[in-house]
């Protein structure tokens, strides 16, 4: 079959979907690969090299593709003019992109979105969510480090001992034990909490503490979160508020795809933080963490200089692009029957569940709700 | 006797000779403290702490102080109202800055230039040249981390490995083995040369790999390495170059006090670096390891981002403030004879090597001859 790879078109998206590497392993077994020159400029990867690994160049990838691979969703007026029964794979954060589901519905095209990938272990390979969070985890420590004005690591001289930075992790899903770990490296002392039970011991195993709140623990499915009562949430605050005090650097990942990020550390808690210290907000394009934080802007609240994360991974877009892409590739390798041929198997619970249109139905049930369908 | 601590004037620095924790020990040890307000404001030290430690702030810290303390050497003007017999402690770079010593020897202060601490081992904790090295090495790497679009660890994920950071450190001083120190913390896999034979071992101590090329090695004194012939510089730099196109990060750290820094590395062998590669010149301010970088700014060399330092100290000028306030204490401990009052004792090597100016005559021989004095 026929697999394209389309230039992102979003102000902000340096990822490209398929990487050269992923190209020499889809022409291997078989498929015909067609890229949009320039692809993967942005991500760092030359034209020359997707040819190299037998890509071909196309100016219109899109209207006889099989399958069309990107990072974001593409664009309404480009979803129209896709051949009916055609394949579109992407992020597409259904729940807030309603007139999209309904175009990809309506142009008969089947789309899979990335994020609704099942969190199973046979997928794991599969999980671009996962891969990306640990872009982004790492990324947020090191935009961390760079922005407090102190070392990360107890420095121990002859002109005496300058004492170890104190990082405060909220959040310790992927991208919060990859922030957790890239700070311990650094040599930091950090302090993590999770509403979740299981995280406790995670975030111990990362050779951080784990902060013990007298609250009930919040187990959901797919490893995320439950949302909580406000109640619940207040008292959160209050208990976590002398952590945050005490931090000269917090990190806060809490977040669920397709959901509002749960608001952790209020304008009075940040103003509680000494002078010279940080916060990164990696939640800030869902809503923030942490209140007042902006997506893509560093802010002033009260004495702290507060970050706000925006398209994190596309921060260092050819190891996110490398990563999404084997993403791409295993959930290819599972979709493709004999002789190179598309096979959507939807009794395969992976196929069943991150299909969102096919054949003019939107199959995932909460977003057809939405739309009003029955 | 009256120490007092000057609110920094040139642009760009950020730290203060005396933090509030050094100003406590000093009131200890009997001496009276004098601070001009906000002179510790941009290290993050507040006027309320120097109060605290028991500093009295004053609007004129220079005419009536027996020792006047500050990071850069004060200007020409404020020397003028020294009062004569007064003495200096500061960062002076006398070959750069023959007409200030020269108004210091007019105006009979007594100025230690805080390079000219001889680099042996019972002026280690004096030594300031090394703790801002300390803080410049650390930064540096943090500074590349930043800039590079990659992971510095070796990643193992469900969709496959993400290769480490390849980090090329070059001088393997105080800064370079800092900057070793901390890329290797961060995983990546570092590789650092050195002119000094020495050096070899420390670098390989650090977990990092030794550079050995087929040249002679140059051990200089206090620790420097001495001036190469061009001829050798040529050779050094043919054999450095397969290194440096195959790094991720280069990071340059040779430096020695007062002299123009060696060109390390041409245009020419930047140019051969990958896409998306960085460096970061630590040299930048005395004329650059790395031809083309420019201090305080990040260049477009090639296909590589260029950084050039500039007062990379006062990018962390707390720590960077604490650690030279623990240096200039341990100086005037050295210094004070009974009742705490000064007592300079030219018999030490110290303070033999240190002060430039005494009493109207310019000690230090090199610059007295530059200055055409006999």
């Amino acid at each position: 079959m026929r697999i394209a790879i389309v230039k992102e078109t979003a102000p902000g998206e340096a990822r490209v979907a398929l990487v050269p590497e992923a190209v020499t392993k889809l022409v291997r077994s078989g498929h015909d690969v067609v890229y949009e020159p320039g692809a993967g400029q942005a991500a760092e990867f030359a034209d020359a090299e997707y040819e190299q690994a037998g890509a071909q160049p196309r100016d219109d990838v899109l209207t006889d593709a099989d399958v069309v691979c990107s990072v974001q969703p593409l664009p309404i007026d480009q979803i129209r003019r896709l051949p009916a029964g055609s394949t579109t794979i992407s992020f597409l954060p259904v729940a807030q992109d309603l007139e999209r589901v309904a175009a990809l519905r309506d142009a008969k095209v089947s789309a899979l979105a990335l994020e609704l990938v099942p969190r199973i272990s046979r997928a794991q390979s599969m999980d671009a969510l996962s891969s990306q969070a640990l872009v982004s985890g790492y990324r947020c420590t090191v935009v961390g480090a760079g922005m407090l004005r102190k070392f990360f690591p107890l420095n121990m001289t002859a002109a005496g001992t300058v004492q170890p930075a104190e990082v405060v992790v909220l959040g310790a899903g992927v991208a919060g034990l990859q922030a957790i770990a890239t700070a311990k490296r650094l040599g930091a002392v950090v302090r993590a909490y999770d509403v979740r039970a299981a995280a406790a011991e995670e975030i111990r195993s990362m050779g951080a503490k784990s902060i013990e709140l007298e609250l009930e623990t919040l187990e959901g499915s797919g490893g995320y979160a439950r949302e909580m009562t406000e109640d619940r949430a207040q008292r959160q605050r209050e208990l976590l508020a002398p952590y945050i005090a005490a931090a000269d650097l917090l990190i806060t990942t809490a977040a669920v795809p397709g959901r509002q990020a749960p608001l952790l550390v209020t304008r009075e808690m940040v103003e509680q933080m000494k002078e010279g210290s940080v916060v990164v907000d990696l939640a800030a394009e869902s809503g923030g963490n942490v209140e007042g934080s902006v997506a893509g802007e560093t802010v002033r609240v009260g004495r702290a200089d507060v970050w706000g994360g925006s398209n994190v991974p596309s921060q260092m877009p050819s190891p996110a692009s490398k990563l999404l892409a084997q993403n791409i590739v295993n959930l290819l390798g599972l979709m493709t029957g004999e002789e190179a041929a598309l096979a959507l198997d939807f009794d395969d619970e992976i196929v069943d569940g991150a299909f969102v249109t096919h054949d003019g139905v939107v199959r995932h049930a909460p977003t057809r709700e939405a739309l009003g369908e029955p």
